[in-house]
């Protein structure tokens, strides 16, 4: 009697390193490129995904949360915690795994990191957004705020938009030199700035991705003319926002979820029946885009299930065939399925 | 520059391989007996836990569950699945995987299989529950369905309870020999019995746990006399029982989380408004338990999330300073929080 666990009991696993290494095989741009077409695919059939809202625990120091989907043949969820204070000892504020199941007899098909997939899932639907809503021929992105996530917005934005300058602000120089001295050798021109305001000049995009937990104005009324598209990463909880409520007010807002938005987003400064569109009706052609150069283009983002479905989704596809991934004995698997006791029995050693 | 994680970013990870070595270094009873405890100790602390309802989808062939809980201190969730079809295709019809993490930072601090251990800890929780309600001297259990569980269930009965014999019936007799072969060896009296009526001759503890997703009626109220404990284990999903209504308006129930048990458990045949006793408070003496020796007492157990969570921490404890377990690589951890694209640039080949 074989005690080598089958196929199914077997879940391919991909580690931090398999990940890490899996970018460099496909190469980041098109990694991120991938991604972007697997978020874009499923946010145009969208009403078929169940999307519970995701199931958070919160304490004094973060909140851990699951965040569930399925399109009905694959089911998925993170599991990811935000934990402000955790730089303050040299932890990550997120980290993040994920995993994708058969629908038809609930077995996990993979199991996966998801703090870097996190990031460029992130990076690729904001660049998927602004692809759909910033200006014709943007070329110039102001990024506002270079912590983890700032490379691969660059990075996305470039790969998925054809940016070819990211002006860079934060407020602690030494992470702003980091992101600069990391984008080298990426073809993008770096212009370090000393202030959003000097951030912003000529930028058709502005990306605003801070870290502050609490209502932060990043952004004030009076630095955003006409005709730009702004993707505002950092709003992501209750009581973490980033723009002053006047900018709002004068943009064309387009969210993931509207439910999960008005509690998490920037919205959340505003009234619940504030008009908003789901930025899934844009790529169908149920709701306009950007309709002229001189509307405010805002895209509230704070991330959503289906983003982590469709990240994991085109990892699990890429996986095939390569040795970025090594299979983890995480399901029991009795030859008969009735005698789970008699599979533990014949492993006595 | 150190590529290898550090030791936060590596998850322990318990394999199925590695949680059957695990039972086999504790020995089986041993290890029922201290989930059990871990179980008990939760339940006696119960009011200060997270308790979530589980978190289901739904499809045509089954469900796929998480189920989250924390104390405050640890979080837990457990990855479930129920597919009643799986096994005609030789599959589990539940596999399960659970994980712990730290509060306070959010960082997982196990990931382990929890097939097996599921089957573990149902089988603690029901011995734990007899342990307190059965009548005293407790020494014969008819065991009503020889799947999976029934193993676990006997040698639980046998190390906490005292069973000394177990009178076995299955509608499929392959199953009983199943059963009944594998029990020997183990110290118990095992009668193999050609009907329920059979199996409950001169029981005091009667243990339903059949498959079958309907209502049906393994137990007939003629069939119950007084004076016995009815551990029914099979009815744990809407839709599915195993008692006839009749037994339930003459026993005195005691369930896990009224709120999950009224949906899933024998007990939605009755009004909503049923008195039943919560298990843990029979434990801090907030509730009465058995009250005489003619009384028939019923534990409706549809599993819960605490018990899930006891059985984690069990593991966690006990795995310390042994091989049984392996470091996952799960968490990204870069020097430098905010440098998540330089860990990754690093990490090229």
């Amino acid at each position: 009697m074989s005690l080598t666990p089958s196929d199914k009991a077997l879940v391919p696993f991909v580690s931090v390193d398999h990940m890490m290494q899996l970018v460099h095989h496909v190469g980041l741009p098109e990694m991120l490129r991938g991604i972007a077409d697997a978020i874009e695919e499923d946010f145009r059939r969208w009403p078929l995904f169940d999307k519970t809202p995701r199931v958070a625990s919160h304490s004094e120091q973060g909140v851990i949360e699951l965040m569930p989907t399925s399109d009905g043949d694959v089911y998925g969820f993170k599991y990811v915690n935000g934990h402000p204070s955790n730089t303050r000892e040299g932890l990550q504020t997120v980290t993040a795994f994920g995993l994708l199941a058969d629908v038809a007899n609930g077995y996990p098909v993979l199991l996966s990191e998801m703090t870097l997939l996190t990031a460029l899932r992130t990076a690729a639907t904001s660049a998927l957004v602004a692809r759909v809503l910033a200006p014709k021929n943007s070329r110039v992105m102001a990024m506002i705020g270079a912590g983890a996530q700032s490379e691969f917005q660059s990075i996305a934005m470039q790969a998925i938009v054809g940016i070819e300058e990211v002006r860079l602000y934060d407020i602690d120089p030494a992470a702003t030199a980091k992101c600069a001295a990391n984008l080298e050798n990426t073809g993008l021109r770096v212009v370090r700035c000393d202030s959003a305001e000097d951030a912003i000049m000529g930028a058709q995009i502005i990306t605003t991705c801070t870290a502050d937990k609490q209502y932060a104005t990043i952004l004030t009324d009076n630095m955003i003319g006409s005709g730009v598209h702004i993707n505002a990463i950092g709003g992501d909880c209750p009581g973490k926002t980033e723009l002053a409520p006047a900018i709002l007010h004068r943009a064309d807002i387009f969210v993931e979820f509207p439910e999960q938005t008005r509690i998490e987003g920037e919205i959340q400064q505003l009234d619940d029946d504030h008009p908003v569109t789901e930025f899934w009706e844009v790529l169908t052609g149920a709701a306009p885009g950007r309709r002229d150069a001189q509307q405010i283009t805002l895209f509230d983002s704070v991330g959503f299930a289906i983003e982590d479905f469709s990240a994991l989704r085109f990892v699990r596809e890429k996986i095939k065939g390569t040795a970025f991934f090594h299979p983890l004995d995480l399901l029991a698997d009795p030859d008969d399925p009735r005698d789970l006791y008699g599979m533990l029995q014949r492993a006595k050693p």
